[in-house]
This record gives C-alpha cells, sequence and structure tokens, in this order.
C-alpha cells in the first residue's frame, strides 16, 4: 500500500516543480475536464487524499475551497500541513486494517459501506487518474509532463542499478 | 494487489463499452498527448499490461504495432487473449512475490534491477494514468468520460449498500 502512496507523493512534489517554470496564469487558465484546470487539480489530490484519511479516523473534515488557495504557494503549504498525518496513517498501515468497515451516511437517509482497502485504494487510483490529466494539459503547452513511471523511482527494496 | 487489477479490468471494458457510442475515426483521430489517440490508448494499456506479465514469468515478449490492431473489434480480442494469463498471475500472486528480482537488461548493457512488486504496481498506475488522459479527450468530444471511481464498485469484502 505503501508504495503508491510514495509514488504519488513524488510525482506530486515533481509536478509542483513543474509548475514552477509554468506562468501562474496558465496554471490557473481553465482547461476541459477533471477539475478545470492545473493547480486545481494539484490541490484537489491533496484535499482528496487527507479528506480520505480523515473519514476513515473518524476525524472532522472540512471541504477545502480552491478559491482560497489559489497559488502555486498555497497550495503546497495547504499539502505540506495534511502530509504529516496522512504519511504516518499509512505508514502504521497492516493488513488487519484492510476489512475495517467504513459506514458512510449518504444524503437521502442510507449509508454506503465501505473497507478501509477500498477507500486506500480509492484514494491511489483517484490521484494517479488526474495526474494522467495533467500530462494532457502540459502537452497542450508544448511542455513535457513529469514521468509517470514507478519504476526507476526506487521504490522497491534494492538497488536499482548495478 | 488484486484489487486494483480488478479496478483497471472493470474501467477498459466501461471504456469499450464507451467506443461503441463513437465513431471509429475519432477513436482513431490523433490527439495531443499520451499514445495520441484514444483506441491507441486502450491498446497499448492492454500490450503493456500483458508484456510486463510476461517478462515477469520469464516468457518472450513481442513488441505489438497498434497499425495491426486498429479497430474497436480487433483491441478487444487482442485483450481477451491476453487477459487469461494475466489473470492467473495476478490471482496467484502472494506476499512472497513481492521482492522477487527481476534483473532487466539495457541496452548499454547494464542491468536494471527491480522488484516483482514494483513491476506489478507499475502496470497499475501506468494504466490509471492513461485512463486519466482519455477523460480530458472524452470531455474535448463533449461526452461524459467513464467513472474512475474505484469504491463503489464492489471491489471490497462487503455489501456494498444495508
Amino acid at each position: 500500500m505503501e508504495m503508491l502512496f510514495k509514488y504519488n507523493w513524488m510525482v506530486r512534489e515533481e509536478w509542483y516543480r513543474w509548475c514552477e517554470e509554468v506562468e501562474e496564469a496558465e496554471l490557473l487558465k481553465k482547461r476541459t475536464g477533471g477539475m478545470g484546470g492545473i493547480l486545481h487539480t494539484l490541490f484537489h489530490n491533496a484535499d482528496v487524499e487527507w479528506s480520505w484519511i480523515r473519514i476513515l479516523q473518524g476525524k472532522p473534515d472540512f471541504m477545502e475551497r480552491f478559491e482560497s488557495y489559489n497559488s502555486l504557494e498555497r497550495v503546497r503549504e495547504l499539502d505540506a500541513s495534511f502530509r504529516l498525518e496522512v504519511q504516518q496513517f499509512v505508514e502504521k498501515w497492516d493488513n488487519d486494517m484492510e476489512n475495517k468497515l467504513l459506514h458512510l451516511p449518504e444524503e437521502d437517509g442510507s449509508v454506503t459501506v465501505f473497507t478501509w482497502g477500498e477507500v486506500m485504494r480509492h484514494i491511489i487510483a483517484h490521484e494517479i487518474h488526474h495526474i494522467g490529466q495533467l500530462s494532457v494539459w502540459s502537452r497542450e503547452l508544448g511542455l513535457k509532463p513529469v514521468s509517470a513511471n514507478l519504476i526507476g523511482r526506487g521504490l522497491g527494496s534494492h538497488h536499482s542499478k548495478k
């Protein structure tokens, strides 16, 4: 589980660095698909990851509004403020938590039940999906996107070259 | 591990169905980013998944050329022909395989070493990333993309509504 979270954090950090080289107007520009913009998507990824981890822990969540975080610096600060809690949760993950149940009340009064393992993989897939959208917008800007490769990042327990 | 592969197969099947409603010219049209087209991306996902599973098993791989599979029907047939082998491999996955090593000779004569666990997650992330690209192209066509949600697909070991 941990490897895919680490992968997402590495890729996200590389996108922040990619953003440093791009004019803020382009980062904020309305685009087709996903969250409709580059910075909004990065904000959304950090927000959704943290929100689900809060929900699993039974802690209060709040809906962040992108309008309050519409600069690269503010998104990075928000992400950093969320990261510690997310990381601690991910690091203490073990297989016994896989089938714990989350009961989520819906607006219509029904209750949806998810396993914790399902929620954790939802968080992972959610971010990778949105990063795929960034890669298209990057090409539309004529820029090389951040590599999506998971191999070659030293995430396995071995020396990567010999 | 298995849940994320199953997620990708479900999403891929839904994209094939999405393709049924779209003119073939649009599926083949050159687009910006990723593999440069909708059907080419779906072909690529099936091909890359199968190729890595072959490599892990030490079985010969061959590079498929999209030009030989440039219709929805042919991509689906190819995918189906790969699926059984991939599925068998994924179903027999256990934690002992996580740190097995794959030695991959590079063109410059060096050897890159990956853990099997790293390769499996690379396969998973690779597909989700490309599906994110499809979602942007779908919106550009004015069409609703397939949902990327992992939750709500009944992939956890529980009843999803009560």
